[in-house]
């Protein structure tokens, strides 16, 4: 089921990260790029930080075509795309989840520190979307209030914290996929936000 | 004939690098440090991702110094060389269709799939310019229109192609490089341009 | 004493990245991103380039919990932090010396050639804000004329030079935290800057 949903959420993380590539008005080339780098480089950031190789998509090339194909596909919907605004959401939010517990699980394999494991969730959940905003020149959006993030942590935490207590697997990711997603659709529709820093002197 | 043309391209890089630098008025450090990540970004992105280890520059610390030194030699020479407008062109054109080809003999050198060659070859040809833009604050060019990332592609897979067909390695080198040094040449002289995709809504 | 020096550097990079990050009204989580990046990016430039497994953090993950502490707790005290600017500064160059130091060790442990134990020290030294400038959408500092990479490079040549030489360490360590140190305060207070290149001609 985590590998249905893992490739679900590449297709979703690569058509909106196609439409980004729209509005910037990218030729087509470039928004394969930045389908392949929103949905494959949280992933390939988690796999050269801890030096587990081959990174995802290189043992699996496939995922480049399925990353590309998505984005096309999305040029030749663009008319419509704008309706889909609530499944966008939602399966963006279950790809969120499913990419945190499946970056967990790689650095559990390595046998990393329980830290490294949350944040190996993280940097796979994330890290595409930082990646596709700093290409579109942008300061990323995943800085900027929105409980992403906390919803990647929460998950990993959550999923970890299972394993630990040595519940059943199944049960764990159920659980843990549930919450996390419950929590970024509640932020969603009640807009909840992180409170923000605001420093507005100058150091130097 | 490949090494020397190789040479000539991480030169050229840095040259191009260094005038992008001097637009935004950086210092002598950042114009080397420029025209490093350029010239030799795309194979160390390579490199990094199919864990190929050692760096090109790292196990040969000359480039870094041939990058630099073209750097600085730019800036000695900046104010003719707006004349040199054409011989720049060409020499990147070249430049483009042979670090493509090198990329692609990493790869294959490595057993990788045909599609991770392909796509080594491209990594090798344009992601030294996306860092550029990427440090330079703009959205990478490559991605807006020119035909350049096509022309990487369409090398290494002609290359490829001939060398599954069994050709002789000389003969499919200098096809793949005349077909791609071909197709660059004439976008630049036909202006043609890769497709764009126009969104204009936004999603959320 | 380098150790306590390490810490303190990391302490006030994620510092100096929560202030930056609070100057674009960036979230808590945000705050700890930039902070950890800015901290300890350098060094996994530095570690990923070489193929030096694991990362620093990755095999100590409280340094993580150190540049997120360093960064929440900035912003309790951003209301008095800018009394702060001349010990930041201090504390920084300070923190630049040591990261150069400690980035030239790890590539003379690996056997890396003399250029590439330079360069080491300056990746540990420079990447980290080159990378916050990058996330805050800025074209990096370090390229815009301050004697910050500079300073870097010395560090390492006198460090490397000292070694070579068969110095007994301590007397070279000192001796390049010294001259490195004395350059960079000296470079504040007497507003030295690099030259720069200014070229405003396009070549296309």
């Amino acid at each position: 089921m985590l590998i249905v949903i893992f490739y679900i959420a590449i297709t979703v993380e690569a058509m909106t990260a196609a439409l980004a590539a729209g509005r910037r008005q990218m030729d087509w080339f470039g928004v394969c790029v930045l389908a392949c780098v929103t949905a494959l480089g949280g992933g390939s950031a988690r796999d050269i930080i801890l030096g587990h190789y081959p990174l995802t998509w290189v043992g699996n090339p496939w995922l480049l075509v399925l990353a590309c194909g998505a984005a096309l596909f999305t040029i030749g919907i663009a008319r419509v795309v704008h309706r889909l605004r609530w499944p966008f959401l939602l399966l963006d939010a279950l790809g969120l989840v499913v990419f945190s517990i499946i970056g967990c699980n790689v650095a559990l394999e390595m046998g990393q520190h329980p830290v490294i494991v949350i944040v190996a969730g993280m940097l796979t959940g994330i890290v595409g979307g930082i990646l596709r905003d700093v290409l579109c020149n942008d300061i990323p959006l995943v800085f900027s209030g929105e409980l992403y993030a906390t919803v990647s942590a929460l998950t990993g935490i959550i999923y970890f914290g299972g394993l630990m207590l040595e519940l059943p697997q199944d049960l764990v990711i159920i659980g843990a996929m549930t919450v996390g997603f419950g929590l970024r659709v509640a932020a969603i529709v009640f807009k909840w936000e992180m409170p923000r820093f605001v420093y507005d002197k100058d150091l130097r």
